[in-house]
């Protein structure tokens, strides 16, 4: 068995956030597969391949990767942003378990990359400085009552939160239920920041409080960070505010 | 004011993972500000400066690169990883807080990079699959009980969780403090990963089970990832197994 299949990470959408060793698995590969978006990203030779497959068959995408690298070919599934956070890893994992035992021999390379939240957090200042979560809002693979109680585990614990997956057209009323919840567990004022598109032409960086937080400012391409009690906004004038949570905590009480 | 200051991640520590953007704010910059470790990463041109400070020296470090800045220079301040998980960044927000009104009107870049959980977790399979949380292990610039009740309930929500700065000379017991707690709150057989120095020469990814998890296994260099109770385990033979956190949830009751 000689195939291999790297899943790789493109990182946020600008070619200067993609590692060395991402261009080199691209450049290694043969065939492709991924959403079309990613695969757009790619400059290949005539000889490369792209399989395109929509952005909610993540395993049946996995499978036909793995499918094809064990023809003994060089095979790249892509992911934007770093294929281990909410993207093609687990897919992948999960239809190697399921699948022929061969796939287990398959040499398997996951190359990590720049995940969205490091992006849109960059952009706004540091507001994952101290203890955070990435929760995944989409209720299509886990009962929309786990999110609702993870959202409000990790307001209560003093947890940044990160939102992957904040809305779509099929998941339209999610965002907003769930600043619902936080905002019956967290200040008014605390700063949410919707970062859509981090490091693109077309990014687009807004920082309001929880209690003017608008859902409708989100779509499919958006990371949303919510502030713990703690992130703070420094005024710069002209310059947009530093988003930032401190990194020390002190407990009120004390 | 002309100055300008750079907030560097340089990712985990291979050449491979640091950006294109992240290179290129390094050939503009002229002084360079970090933890000697990080600078001694840096392929510096002679008329480049190097200020080395220690590691716990954060707060100061960003002072002094903000000074020099403001005297319109162009800085970096370089951090391991990324600049805004458990880094530079925050620390920079918090001098520019505290400090001079003119550091507000300095042009601010902070450089994302591939922080350590990414990079562990790329090597191990897809342990972040699912949601996640990163906490800091050092009780230095928060309360050891805070850090206790944020282990507790990260685990009993569901999250993986990623354990930043787990021991140090200083802070010998906490790690194993950590693993008791959660030993509590997760199954004997929940996988942990140690992941030092991921995609260095001496990189070194150990999975054991949380009731076998050695304190000892971990230094300065090491980001622990600890399952939640879905995490698993594939065998593959004469390969490291693959570990991962299914993309799905279903609640034990339905």
């Amino acid at each position: 068995m000689s195939g291999r299949l790297f899943v790789v990470g493109l990182g946020p959408g600008s070619p200067d956030q993609v590692t060395p060793e991402a261009r080199a698995a691209v450049a290694e590969a043969k065939f492709f597969y991924g959403y079309k978006p990613y695969l757009d990203r790619l400059d290949l030779t005539p000889e490369q391949v792209r399989v395109a497959s929509d952005n909610r068959e993540e395993l049946s995408r996995a499978e036909a990767a793995l499918a094809k690298a064990a023809g003994s070919e060089t095979v790249a599934v892509v992911s934007g942003g770093d294929p281990g956070v909410f993207a093609m890893a687990a897919a992948v994992c999960e239809a190697i378990e399921a699948g022929p035992a061969a796939w287990r021999d398959l040499d398997i390379t996951i190359v990590p990359g720049v995940t969205a939240m490091l992006a849109v957090a960059a952009r706004a200042g540091a507001p994952l400085g101290h203890d955070f979560c990435a929760i995944s809002l989409s209720d299509n693979l886990k009962p929309w009552d786990v999110i609702e109680h993870r959202l409000t585990a990790a307001a209560a614990a003093g947890f940044v939160i990160a939102l992957y997956n904040p809305i779509s057209k099929a998941r339209p009323w999610q965002l907003g239920r769930a600043f619902e919840r936080l905002r019956a567990a967290l200040p008014a004022g605390t700063p949410v920041i919707f970062g859509r598109a981090a490091g693109r032409p077309d990014e687009r960086i807004e920082t309001m409080t929880l209690a003017a937080a608008d859902p409708e400012r989100a779509d499919m391409a958006t990371c949303v960070i919510i502030g713990s009690a703690e992130t703070r906004l420094i005024a710069r004038g002209e310059r947009p505010p530093l988003v930032y949570t401190p990194r020390s905590f002190v407990p009120a009480s004390q």
